[in-house]
């Protein structure tokens, strides 16, 4: 097996040594559908996570931080008996934020509750829920069901995992991937649900990536934000930022690998490049299953001063709902693309500098529309279902890339019945 | 007549002394309806205009700002033929906006012919395109056409001009006012048109007002400035920012007041007053008229530390989809309001400290629900067809008010279909 292996999609999703999964149907926004998910780690596993940055963080995105925090102190401890995180709990239906004090007081009891199933500390187990926000999370339903998730727990249970943490998704998002370092196979699998609230800054998703590799805590932190930078931070739906967004890189240290400790090392590297295009899947499925989407649209800056004035660029573009709208119905309506990058903020910009391409056909330079752009070739690209915007601003060597979809009835019929 | 009589809308437009206008057909993009329009002033009136701030600013933006200035610095010298700004033209259809050195060359050529009708300057003419983008003016019909608009010159035209500038907008936006200044009687009367692509910073949209009232240059550029923060710049339908917007302010100085040239006399205030009054009026119908808008929904943040992070905070909820949308189903789905202010990026911000009522009703306090709340409640004040949000920052004294609509089925289909 070679480190190029094609991923695993779905049916045939890879155990992680050291984790098992088990579900649970406690009926909190709808009846007869699995809306508990709980994962258990294997003593001596290594948890890192990042959370939203929106301020109205929900109730388990405190409670988790918290966990996250004490369990670091801890584990450094030659004498404390919290070696690591050992469970996490997820909910789906209810986001459990803009809900206050009782909020943290529900997500604090659900945990203890586990805690004492598990025989580990409180401190041991992250929450984490997705749903509708400011609704008051059924503590005592879920609490009732965590016996039976625990009694069907299994290694093999990834895609019920994905189907579980869904809301208005479509469509369960897993993978799986095997790499060979050094003498040992290693494995990640990974799931992760959102569709709606999607932007940078971890917006409204959860993500749960897996790896049996045995990787130094520090290496795992280092690692989690270069994976984020280049995965979920670079998609958009709809612009919104969620309270709920977390994604929690796990590993468990049993695929027999020699600890990765040096961040130059090539096992760090191609552990990493592995866990980042397993992570960039992810993301890219969320957006492809963005609510109504019906068009995948890769927005990619060059030749920007700085990386911050591309992704200033690419963002204008990405979240116009006018160039929304134009790709939803294969319009070639494509100033509108242009007024969106001129109301990006860049300093000293010539218009007369800037080129765009749809795919390879140059539409724009100038400062007007190619001398060989034609209607007819606009239609033809608009019409696919995968489209590549290119921006070449001519001023620098920085680039980026942004994921995003179209903004179709569905997205406001979605929208509009959310809670109905 | 008092200060305060009431607006004369639409069927009762009221001429200003000193101001023609003409329209004409020149079939631009559609046949059939009126797309040309000129507006023509008398010697020695005063015109002040801002312009979008876009990178992209389209050609006929470029030349009207170059004629602004010339106009500008002609005008203070005594020789000079150049008295003042003489006439403004205007097309819809086309933008002229992404047209490179051909849309500039264009714009001119137009205010180069119009300039010869009207036996003056080049320089005195303002040229304004609403409608595609990155599409050919097609200058030979419109120079064609311009003695047509010409020959139909009167000074009761300005319904007439309110539907000649629309494009996506379905309801022509028109309105006079009246007011006595010392022994005079001034009258104020403006048209605009916009309804996508609005957002502050002068949005799509184009809109003329002019009145007679005497006032010194340096106080009607003065007032300009005033008048669009609190009413144009104060209005969003989508985040979108238009290549074209543009907002004049006339003044004939026909009606036979006193010069005024104090900004602290009450003549200035009130003068200020009623036409911000006209401004505020006008963009608010822009909004009513948003592309799609079914709720007119007015956001006030108050409580800030200063002008900026309440700024902030309205535009994070008045440009959220997932607020937007909840708005059109007129679902009390409020936690999006949550969520979108939680992203406003306001620092050391607590939660706990935010208050939020929808109209009299409070919804959200000490970080979650208010007691008295009630679903129903929350349902009777969102199915309301204007509806404000106010939010109680607590952490200052400094407020703002935006005005925004919601985001409906319509917005998709007038956004897919424009060009069809």
């Amino acid at each position: 097996m070679s480190a190029n292996s094609s991923f695993d999609i779905l049916d045939n999703l890879l155990p992680i040594r050291g984790i098992s999964i088990g579900v649970a149907e406690v009926g909190i926004s709808q009846k007869n559908r699995k809306d508990l998910l709980l994962i258990t780690l294997d003593k001596n596993t290594k948890t890192e996570a990042v959370f939203t940055q929106n301020k109205f963080c929900a109730a388990p995105v405190i409670v988790s931080k918290e966990h996250m925090i004490k369990s670091r102190k801890e584990s450094s401890l030659v004498a404390s008996n919290i070696d690591c995180i050992r469970a996490l709990i997820i909910n789906t239906g209810i986001a459990n934020a803009g809900t206050g004090k009782e909020g943290v007081r529900h997500a604090r009891l659900v945990c203890a509750e586990l805690a004492q199933l598990l025989k580990c500390d409180v401190s041991q187990v992250l929450p984490f829920s997705t749903g509708v926000i400011m609704e008051s999370l059924p503590v005592e339903k879920i609490i009732l069901n965590l016996p039976i998730a625990l009694a069907n727990l299994g290694p093999d249970n990834w895609y019920s995992a994905a189907e579980t943490i869904l809301t208005t998704d479509i469509v369960p998002k897993a993978i799986s991937k095997k790499i060979r370092l050094g003498d040992s196979v290693i494995t990640i699998t990974g799931i992760a649900k959102g569709s709606g609230m999607i932007r940078p800054n971890m917006a409204t998703m959860l993500s749960y990536l897996a790896t049996d590799a045995a990787i130094s805590q520090l290496l795992l932190r280092r690692m989690i934000n270069n994976v984020v930078d280049k995965s979920f931070n670079r998609i958009t739906v709809d612009g919104d930022t969620s309270t709920n967004d977390s994604f929690v890189l796990i590993a468990t240290g049993k695929a027999g690998n020699r600890e990765i400790i040096d961040e130059r090392s090539s096992e760090y590297i191609e552990l990493q490049d592995a866990i980042t295009e397993v992570a960039i899947y992810l993301a890219k499925e969320i957006v492809k299953d963005g609510e109504g989407a019906t068009k995948f649209i890769t927005v990619k800056i060059e030749g920007g001063k700085d990386l911050d004035e591309c992704t200033r660029v690419a963002y204008a573009i990405a979240h116009s709902p006018l160039v929304k709208t134009a790709f939803f119905a294969s319009d070639p309506n494509l100033g509108r693309i242009i007024a969106a990058i001129g109301n990006a903020e860049i300093q000293n910009f010539n218009v007369y500098d800037l080129k765009f391409y749809l795919d390879d056909l140059l539409v724009f330079e100038n400062g007007k529309v190619a001398v060989n752009y034609s209607e007819q070739a606009g239609i033809c690209i608009m019409s696919k279902s995968e489209i590549i915007i290119r921006v070449l601003l001519d001023r620098g060597v920085s680039s980026t890339t942004v994921w995003t979809c179209d903004f179709s009835y569905d997205y406001i019929k979605i929208n509009s019945d959310y809670r109905s």
